[in-house]
């Protein structure tokens, strides 16, 4: 078992109980020895679903019965394992779904396309079903309603902590809760839903509108982080809502004016939850913050971000402290979107170091390189063309990363 | 100094003279102390002229000349400096530019746009451009035209060994010689012309012939490799065609079928080029060919090859000889272009490891472990969507690119 990350949360946050949602975890051995490796989760009927999905043209299985499942948007229940993706399994795997889907719609007494299945783990592997179906009596018979903790360490691979979080929010003057948990820690790349990450409230609220709420927060939170660059094939990002909390107004639309402050709070679970994996990024030893100002749009400014964070150059400038600006320059320049170069500013740290026409006159790199030595990295881009703005988020690229990749098969 | 790369070529080829070229090389102290840091080429009058330069956004106030001056197609001077990229350095970078420009047309006596400029090294730092001016001069004196692997020399920034490559084509019946040099280790990625890059032929050949020629030979080539996916600012191919050779039968258009052969030993001596600066790449220990068919189109096979060379986890599980097919599936499936996961098949080292269903029975491991552990790793994929094929090169991964660029200001 790797270190834990430097740049862990210091304690897994105490979640509540979710009106309409109960967890179990099992630990099946399906590659780890006396590891929980199997979550189950029961969501109670009428809860609501939405969903996104990695793009990726090699999806794993249970991505592909996901994306038919959230057509529907209703959900019963979650069965999620670890140690094994199913991915390019053939069908065999889509088999392994099907079982899974039947074994867990029986016991939960609910119709199949209620039932959600994810996988994470190694590619290419038959996954080894049946000894998730053994399971599945026992976790049906232990679900509880407050082991936050072992659900999210039962989805950990390479993660050295368990990720989760949770707030309170208010619609329409009553209180709801957001809590999710989330794993991932190397392949996780941008402009896709990333890894796996599980959001519940209580609130009551349409799919429909459900769909809205979690990819305006998806595209800030998840889609606004890299490690690698490298995109899962098995990237599920799934928001529950049961429904079973405080009755509160009934709300129809995603417009409603009611919803501003719980989608302002789902937005801050979902950073909270995304900004976790890029703490466990594999080898990581600093948290870089990129922020991206005039742009000719904001999705412009998300793309030019991510170009910075992926940048190999970029990353490993930052591992070694050096407050090597110019590769910076470098990396905004090969984004595909346009940047005034007469115009351009850089800030490390908040301090102003280039600006149009090069450094700027009497740039001190002390104080830059102080701030490099710590473990919040601030980088601040204005790339002079309007007003698009956007902030994302990622980790420096050390030995260790190579360490971990060149030994772990994944 | 780093040590060479174990991937060099034994020794520098010999070229050749080429009629019409003559080089010069001096140590101006720009970055670095005794080392050949200026290159001055002067072509023979009439000489043609193509290139492609970096599409970055914040390219080098060189490249910004060079553009210019490649609309007319002529050339007689080619000045190179190496240790400063004169890049994000404002009015002062432009400024550099004329007065090296305005220096070499006066020594050369040509017109100023027949003057190309280019600059390797730290990026926004202004260059030290009298120390350039100063060294004019003595480069003009010493003029002479088989001295390549100075020249090579020259321009080399991280590179551990000079980089030549040199050929005999036909055109017509009639021998001429295309020579070129290159340099290039880090910040080398896809889609632009990489790095920089100058070839001579003693054809006579019409500038818009050669552009032609040029770009389809530059998209196989440099186009082609990847080391870190960082996109310079600097990149530059030029490619001169002096007509001082044999006389050989008049060329007026690309599709000439007299130029067949020559336009395939072009693409040979860019490929050549191309993967020396690949083999050169920052703390490359394997060269690895990836080769995509059954994609939608040429273009599409490049871009999925591309993703698989430029995924971390691709590159550091060959870096650890791992035999780790999983990542090669993911990387597939992050590219944007479509595969077919059920026709998808992949090779290493010749070996069929998976097709569609999944690994394929019985495979064994053995002959691909044994394949990994040598210098030159193969990797075919077919994405079983239609015809469309191409092969890139990349190197691995390894913890001397962390090591290399932790530390060195690039």
């Amino acid at each position: 078992m790797a270190k834990i990350s430097p740049l862990a949360p210091k304690r897994f946050p105490k979640i509540p109980a979710i009106a309409g949602v109960k967890l179990a975890t099992a630990a099946a051995g399906l590659r780890y020895r006396s590891r929980l490796d199997v979550l189950l989760v029961e969501t109670a009927p009428g809860t609501t679903v939405a969903g996104m999905l990695t793009k990726s043209q090699t999806a794993s299985a249970p991505v592909q019965w996901c994306r038919k499942a959230l057509k529907r948007g209703a959900a019963q229940g979650l069965v999620v394992n670890s140690g094994n993706a199913n991915v390019f399994t053939g069908k065999a795997g889509e088999q392994a779904v099907t079982k899974t889907v039947n074994g867990a719609a029986s016991l939960l007494k609910c119709p199949k396309d209620n039932i959600y299945v994810c996988s994470t783990g190694v590619i290419g592997e038959d996954l080894p079903v049946q000894k998730i179906l053994d399971q599945l009596p026992n976790l049906h018979g232990s679900l509880k309603s407050n082991d936050w903790e072992s659900a999210a360490r039962a989805i950990m691979t390479t993660d050295t902590f368990p990720k989760g979080s949770v707030r309170t929010a208010t619609i329409a003057g009553k209180k709801v809760t957001i809590a999710g948990i989330s794993k991932g820690s190397g392949m996780i790349a941008p402009n896709m839903a990333t890894m796996l990450a599980y959001v519940f409230t209580d609130a009551k609220i349409p799919a429909k509108v459900l769909r809205t709420l979690t990819t305006k927060s998806v595209d800030q939170s998840f889609n606004s982080i890299t490690v690698d660059s490298d995109t899962s094939t098995s990237d599920t990002v799934l928001m529950f809502a049961t429904g079973q909390g405080a009755t509160h107004k009934k709300i129809t639309a995603a417009s409603n004016p009611h919803l501003k402050n719980f989608s302002k709070v789902l937005n801050e679970v979902m950073t909270d939850l995304a900004h976790q994996i890029v703490k466990d990024g594999e080898g990581a030893s600093k948290f870089i913050a990129v922020t991206v100002t005039g742009a000719a749009n904001d999705a412009a400014a998300r793309r030019i971000g991510l170009t910075v964070a992926n940048s190999p150059l970029v990353k490993t400038a930052i591992a070694g402290e050096d407050a090597n600006w110019g590769r910076l320059i470098m990396a905004v320049g090969k984004a595909a979107d346009r940047v005034n170069q007469k115009k351009l500013k850089i800030k490390m740290g908040g301090v102003l170091i280039a600006n149009g026409q090069g450094a700027v006159k009497g740039y001190n790199e002390r104080p830059v390189t102080k701030h490099l030595k710590g473990q919040n990295i601030d980088i601040a881009i204005d790339v002079g063309v309007a007003k698009g703005k956007a902030t994302v988020w990622t980790c420096d690229l050390t030995h260790d990363y190579i360490s971990i990749n060149a030994d772990y098969r994944s």
